[in-house]
């Protein structure tokens, strides 16, 4: 199939990858063509110099970038993608987002006849590289049922959450309580270590009971080395997708008092210089630095 | 072997149960005494009217009562285990308490000659019942390993954290983690409600990334039902948890910031006459009601 991934950072790089390596014609966009220049020598496909010209021909659009501002200027831009798409073709955003921008993006694509699916994945660099996502999806069922398919050669888990906006909802779900079940974690770690507690060994104790979760079982060992660097998913980031839940948040009436609080602490962290260290890195609040 | 269980609430009542069925001579003891005599209708075994006959000739001596002071009154009071227990008996306490009243304990055992252990177990009402408890032990050695075969009849994972008062430290990293775990929950499963979307498929999409944890999988559904009663664990007991690791941290010097939110919430469900519903209750706080 001819697919176009536009946006090759952490994320976007590892999935156009799986894409061409499962067979499909891709063809990439980057705005820093350093980029683009690496992954076609890496991969099969072409780099094209603006989104447009890296949408044409293509069945499927990809994009994964930053912030709405950039899915906004490479979907809709002058040199956009829905301004180079071919008749009757599907754009899929990954990019975690606003819902609002999910749905403005699905007027526009629309209006031009083309689907539209907004698919912020969860997972992380590891996962993108091992090609084991989770993607949370909103759309109509018939651009689902097209790009399925194509989003499992990097997806794990492809839900199909419901209408435009449902898949970039969902995602905020998850960064909640991601938020959340991480500070609870440096919480305890931190208390165990000053009270002198084998950290590890309680970690084994707590993990068989309803304490247990992905990010104990996954991160405690880290967070206890202070090891923050090199991996997983940066302070800066979950700000940022935590400021897009607070924000529907004030839309749709839910209360968020703790991810407030933990917008606030890493907010802190980025005033150290650890904008981009793993969001675990929430323990080192606590440490008396 | 002869043992003495002090305390039939809804965790000592099944836990003695298991003992008594395991083929050991369980002697028990309960403040209210009509307890202790439904309980002996249901198993072999003798009730005694105090602490001091109950402990008399058993091998080891299990408590599990309610706070501080009620395993002050039950051990070291006038008709207390102490004064009652053989020579060279050991003592075991299930009660989730402070690590001061763990070393007291100790010290008034061994000054006595008889062995101590600080063994907190986490699991709730089913986990007794099903004998899958978990258990966190504090003290010597010797006494954990002559009470480790027996406390297998209730424990599913029975661990020696170290020292006298480590069994308590360890559940108190337990609950710091419940409670920023389930709040965590509560303002993602709100959210999603209020955000339209399908919340048992956002369950469902969610549980297999880094969101994952046991009160996802386990206490989800009930959540978005609105089910608080009849299973789980109090409103009450985990505010009593909180407020023992509150103190300790007031000692050790760890910061509690999100633990301490989430202490104050439970004091508003509590005033609202809910403090007897599961601790998942924590989300209804977020309704508009």
């Amino acid at each position: 199939m001819k697919l176009a991934f536009l946006g090759l950072g952490v994320m976007g790089f590892p999935m156009a990858g799986h894409l061409a390596k499962a067979g499909h014609e891709v063809t990439v966009y980057n705005r820093t063509a350093a980029k683009a220049r690496a992954w076609t020598e890496q991969h099969k496909g072409a780099a094209k110099a603006t989104p447009a010209e890296a949408a044409a021909g293509a069945e499927i659009v990809f994009t994964c970038v930053g912030n709405d501002d950039d899915v906004r200027q490479v979907v809709l831009g002058e040199q956009g993608a829905l301004s180079g798409m071919d008749k009757g073709a599907l754009l899929v955003d990954h990019t975690t987002a606003s819902a609002e921008l999910a749905r403005e993006l699905d007027a526009a694509a629309k209006a031009k006849g083309f689907g539209f699916l907004d698919a912020p994945v969860s997972g992380g660099q590891a996962g993108a590289q091992n090609g084991a996502l989770t993607v949370m999806v909103g759309g109509d069922a018939e651009s689902f049922a097209r790009a399925e398919p194509v989003m499992k050669h990097y997806g794990r888990a492809v839900t199909h959450m419901g209408a435009a906006g449902n898949g970039q909802l969902t995602k905020m779900v998850n960064q909640i309580m991601i938020a959340g079940l991480v500070q609870a974690l440096s919480e305890g770690l931190n208390f165990a270590v000053r009270a002198g507690l084998d950290a590890q060994k309680a970690a084994q104790v707590i993990a068989k009971g309803a304490a247990q979760s992905w990010q104990l079982e996954n991160r405690w060992k880290t967070m206890a080395e202070g090891k923050f660097q090199g991996f997983g998913f940066a302070v800066d980031w979950m700000r940022k997708d935590l400021n897009i839940a607070l924000a529907e948040a004030k839309k749709n009436g839910a209360a968020l008092p703790l991810t407030a609080i933990i917008e606030q602490f890493y907010g802190q962290l980025n005033a150290r210089g650890a904008g981009r260290w793993d969001n675990t890195a929430l323990i080192d609040l606590l440490a008396n630095k």
